[in-house]
């Protein structure tokens, strides 16, 4: 279930954003910042900031916080740790965090620490979902989210 | 760690609006409400809510949600159960929770369930905690609350 997520929203974004080279996202990236590495779910770099070699290749190592980041919330994963790793990348940059619960229908979407909001399928399906200012006004709603999740 | 905490916090709200028989707070109370009960560590009840007998004493059962929601994580505990506890009380009437995490020294304030922030003794120590109307304006910064936990 996890990694259909993963992959399918990474989709979702990439094809809003990759082609016109505004951001990219990235599954499983490993990012340093600070005084350690996390690796979010999924990772979102603003072209300018993704790291490339001089022969324009992508490099091994993104010194900073993504400029948004994604986490999905696996059964028996401990909420507070996830949420913590939102919040130090909110204390580094990074615009935007989500934070996905897939058992309970539900998304945390973190503006800024003082900037939180949690809707849910029951009541929140049609509602948009507030995406970063560069993902161009991208409508996605809470229901788009849960299907991904359907075969 | 946690009962001092209860005790002292739920005697600073009674100090500030009991007497004057605003809201009283009270420890471990069992509200019905739905199709279910809670117990939140303290449940914060406005004068005119609180169910009084013939006699005009409290009676014990209380049949709707507090109007202010208070728990206190302790450890172990899960994070998202708590957090639904808060979440089902905002969708029942209440008008504020907070969600105290005194191992990561933060505090998740809800408004509603659109309007949540996070606060922390690092980066918001000298923060007044956004406290029900009702309250009247009492000021309580982040460190009052976790300087309770001082002996």
């Amino acid at each position: 279930m996890h990694c259909r997520l993963q992959d399918k929203l990474a989709n979702v974004i990439n094809d809003a954003v990759k082609r016109k080279r505004i951001a990219c996202a990235f599954p499983e990236l490993r990012c340093t910042f600070g005084d350690s590495s996390i690796v979010p779910d999924i990772a979102i770099f603003l072209w300018k900031n993704i790291p490339l070699d001089d022969r324009g290749r992508i490099t091994d190592t993104f010194l900073m916080a993504p400029d948004w980041t994604i986490e999905i919330l696996s059964p028996g994963q401990s909420y507070k740790k996830v949420r913590n790793k939102i919040l130090r990348c909110l204390e580094n940059g990074t615009q935007a965090g989500w934070l996905i619960d897939p058992d309970d229908d539900l998304i945390t979407v973190y503006k800024s620490k003082k900037d939180i909001a949690i809707l849910d399928m029951e009541n929140d399906a049609d509602f948009n979902l507030p995406m970063p200012e560069f993902m161009q006004g991208l409508t996605f709603t809470v229901k788009d989210l849960f299907d991904l999740l359907i075969m």
